[in-house]
């Protein structure tokens, strides 16, 4: 059996960390799972990476050519995680080197968002494409933005924040202090608050069957597909907030696709249909009929081989 | 005398179009003026460009290197306007082609707030810079968005219309056929009407003493440098809207600096400190402190530089 060539991809959560050698295909060919809070200190992850790595390029027959790692307020500039909030380790983290001092791997580091952007053009469906926007709609909303085949990182590894774009002025209380940003309104969580707004004021919902603690996103799009009239208003009217917010970022870097990713997105055409609606009635008129939005095409363990993606897109 | 080294920069606008002679360092070495309308067919211009740019080159011993061409609507990639709202020439006019044919010299041509934003990176404040925004507050808003060193085109070449994101819902009929567009708040124009809308229902300023249909931002600007309550009120409003929209266009390309340019900007500090003020206030946590908002460094004939710049980044 001859060696077969892979990077790592690590993607990094508050809840799980899972680590997985992807090939040039983008094909996962064995991962592991950790829970993040089973180290107290990044330095035990790296003890555990550090054995783990090694038993399984011997096992595996591996040749591995680096490393890419996806994680909450990773900076790719720095390599480091910079005061993520919903993670166990706190302060500023230089993951990046940690890892590539114990593997002796060429490491990089960038935010979730942005993996995801490298993932989708480098295996999914933004192969070959030079101008384009992913957007995540997950427990926040992320992004990653592409432009004369670059993703923008900004000048300090900071950019594609579009889930902090205000488009409510005084509008909802979000996570990072300020008032109004598009994730309070776009992420699951934000549908969530606007489904419970709404069932605060209606009787006549499907939804209502589900004690209100436990409501999801998933709940809100399967009832919207059984046509439930407040769930329908639920998604047509974040469909219309998400739609201003990708038409001014359209005015920006004018790019030729939208992927939408994450959570949110396996509703599917049901947030997709009203979606384009609202983002063509937005849209400057220089720009209609231009810009494709469509589903990632990024594969089920999409976090890992978009890590993988960061070490494969610099080989 | 030995020859001067030069690339020609020609700013188009509805109502004037100006040929320039721009040496490496950004001087106009000499310049023409042409009333637009004076060429009823784009044809008519280009026969009278050949001729004068003939008899300047022998006149003043200029080895004349290229073209950059400044316009509404201009397109980078296909070097036409197409379709410009002000302008007597109408659909799609292939002006860079049109000229590089007439005069043998390579030649370029981009919108006017791109071609600014070329301007200030070569010769202006943003010499070195690789991530900065430039916006243009005239009769319109235009901007310039330059990442990893390169200005962003996107796709089509229609990127950079800050202008045209939307500020509010519902808001101000824009001349773009959208409501709420930042250009009918922030643009002279915009500045004018929300001091309008002031004026009708205040009879306290000064600016009462201006025939109304006369009422300028110039106007506005000196009557807010008086200490005008209400002038300050209109700086002060437009200041918080041009903010938030700068503060977005922050999370998405994370730059370093932004440069305000064009007739408004000759507000100087009663803009610009406002401004500052909300911009922080608006700005996620992450970029606090990081972003510097600065005149423009552009010199006095800014629009020619700028054009002529494109030609020069090019050589």
């Amino acid at each position: 059996m001859s060696t077969q060539k892979v990077c790592i991809g690590i993607d990094i959560g508050g809840t799980n960390i899972e680590v997985g050698y992807v090939n040039s295909s983008g094909e996962v060919i064995f991962k592991r799972h950790y829970p993040t809070k089973s180290f107290q200190h990044p330095d035990q992850f790296i003890r555990k990476l550090q054995e783990d790595v090694t038993l399984d390029r011997d096992l595996h027959k591996l040749a591995i050519l680096g490393v890419g790692i996806g994680a909450p307020s990773g900076n790719y500039f720095t390599g480091s995680i910079e005061h993520a909030p919903n993670m166990p380790w706190n302060g500023i983290i230089p993951l990046a080197r940690l890892v590539q001092d114990a593997t002796g791997l060429p490491s990089l580091l960038t935010n979730d968002a942005n993996a995801a952007t490298v993932g989708e053009m480098q295996f999914g469906s933004a192969k070959g494409l030079r101008n384009f926007i992913l957007i995540t709609l997950g427990t926040g909303v992320g992004s990653g933005f592409v432009s004369n085949g670059e993703l923008i990182y900004g000048h300090d590894g900071f950019a594609g924040e579009l889930g902090h774009v205000i488009v409510r002025e005084n509008g909802r209380v979000c996570g990072c202090g300020r008032l109004g940003c598009l994730e309070t309104y776009c992420s699951a969580t934000g549908v969530v608050l606007t489904a419970k707004e709404k069932l605060s004021q209606s009787l006549k919902s499907e939804l209502h069957q589900i004690p209100i603690h436990e409501l999801n996103s998933a709940h809100i799009s399967k009832a919207a597909g059984n046509g439930d009239v407040l769930a329908l208003e639920v998604i047509d009217e974040t469909a219309r907030i998400l739609a201003i917010a990708l038409a001014n970022a359209v005015a920006i870097t004018s790019p030729d696709h939208i992927f939408i990713y994450g959570g949110l997105s396996h509703a599917g055409e049901i947030l997709l249909q009203p979606l384009r609606k609202y983002f063509d009635s937005f849209l400057l008129k220089n720009y209609r009929n231009k810009v494709k939005i469509l589903p990632s095409g990024l594969p089920d363990e999409a976090a890992i081989c978009g890590a993988a993606a960061l070490a494969w897109n610099k080989i």
